[in-house]
């Protein structure tokens, strides 16, 4: 496994400036982001990765398939509209080579993510569930087609009301099952799974499923924004080294993703940032148990 | 089912004030928390509510059983610490004629409830499962030649550094089935597993196993205080009906405990507290899907 920088962890960084960082770091992937990639320029984003030499571990992100569970025209425009954003991001997962495309499926329908609940949101979560489940069989064929692999990535039930109604890994692995592996796989990112009891079973059963294997630690108390309780690995609870080797065990062989939310990491000079990465991936990630 | 108030939602309330508030309310059962039970006393706090003709649908609360994951002679004193203090809840239980005692099993070793992580605690999540599981076979005979029943408590993930490394209601159910069900049951409350998609599946394989139902509403977002994101039912994101629906078909009969805490439910009268949830528990709770 290889070391990954995520780029909303050094968030003040354009594409041109994270790729220059991976570069100098000795970083050989980039997981990118679609906003950032806008404002550079998809054209111009995938040229700079292919000429600095690096992999594209992923981008971020599909998914917000869920509003098509509110009722009637509004439910059904909401839910056309999410088809159409996520093909668009399948094309530029494909275009810029990227091994996956990260898929944040959305919470409640009509719940805006980090916002107050709002009158006519739905309460119907299994609806929801399977309104993705609906969504996935329209874009996996979609995306198998032009060689992207989509990866669901199952988010810490804190995020369920409005983000994820993919709580475990569990539940995205039985979600990708129908379609084939090189199609949907699912993502594995400590801060949302550390604490499930059914990890390494599910980790195992996963097997070359795993598309993405993301890192963070999990702050406690988490800070009033609960979005920004991801920490640079070693300052939470996560003993990381079983995971890391329970995702080896898997078969996976991918590049290893660090993406932190954090207001005092976006503050931070981001090449201390990657510095302090680079050094906690080997003394925390990879540690001997 | 019927509805039982537990003492927590009206915190302001003395045990004599909770019984008289009960009776007054037309409500047949409460459930006590040991600090207030202590503040009342036991023998006193046993003949009013047997006077007033109330069950007592539960005593919270047993557990944080998980220090004696800390190393050498400090873990082994933590753990029969913690085991002595729950012979001694299992006694009060016994004496209060509690339907249940509450399990809450508590964190990671050395992290204590809503504090900042201090130095030198573990991160061994499974350690932590693992002294669980070899407290409750000391604690569930004991129970047991008492007549008390265990109820193990998942508690949301959110919780897991330092409250519960019990997380999901099938985790609980593993645990409970090396013993009677009279001894060792398990806690169905919605704000702790309204997000698991085993849920359904699980309150099925429960049955009755099931040794509390409580209620009350996730919140979201959650306030800067995670313990208190709980709300009056309605007020947040949980569709109810299903749920209680489950529980019914699953075969528990027991009361249905409303526990809210909640800085604002705190602040209110307690009176109107107990008439609001009465209308929201008939409305929202037991509301046809």
């Amino acid at each position: 496994m290889s070391l990954s920088l995520n780029q909303w962890t050094t968030r003040r960084w354009s594409v041109a400036e994270a790729v220059d960082g991976c570069v100098r770091h000795g970083l050989p992937a980039i997981g990118l982001w679609r906003e950032k990639v806008a404002e550079q320029g998809l054209a111009e984003t995938a040229k700079l990765v292919r000429d600095a030499g690096l992999r594209v571990s992923s981008l971020c992100r599909g998914g917000f398939l869920t509003a098509g569970g509110l009722p009637g025209e509004e439910g059904r425009r909401a839910f056309a509209e999410a088809l159409d954003d996520n093909r668009r991001a399948v094309d530029e997962a494909a275009e810029l080579g990227a091994a996956c495309l990260v898929m944040v499926v959305g919470g409640l329908p009509g719940v805006r993510p980090g916002e107050a609940l709002p009158s006519g949101f739905s309460r119907d979560l299994a609806g929801a569930r399977e309104r993705v489940a609906e969504a996935l069989s329209v874009l996996a064929p979609y995306a198998g087609e032009r060689g992207v692999r989509l990866a669901l990535e199952p988010l810490h039930p804190v995020y369920c009301p409005d983000r994820a109604v993919l709580s475990t890994l569990g539940q995205a692995l039985d979600l990708s099952l129908p379609y084939p592996e090189e199609q949907v796989g699912v993502v594995v990112d400590t801060f949302h799974v550390w604490w499930d009891p059914r990890l390494f079973d599910d980790i195992a059963r996963a097997g070359r499923r795993i598309a993405s294997y993301q890192v963070c630690d999990y702050l406690h108390p988490l800070p009033e924004d609960v979005l920004l309780g991801r920490g640079m690995m070693g300052d939470g609870v996560i003993d990381f080294a079983p995971i890391t080797r329970a995702v080896l065990a898997a078969g996976y062989d991918g590049d290893v993703e660090v993406e932190i939310f954090n207001a005092d990491v976006w503050a931070a000079d981001p090449d201390e940032v990657v510095a302090t990465m680079r050094r906690r991936y080997t003394e925390v990630v990879l540690a001997e148990g």
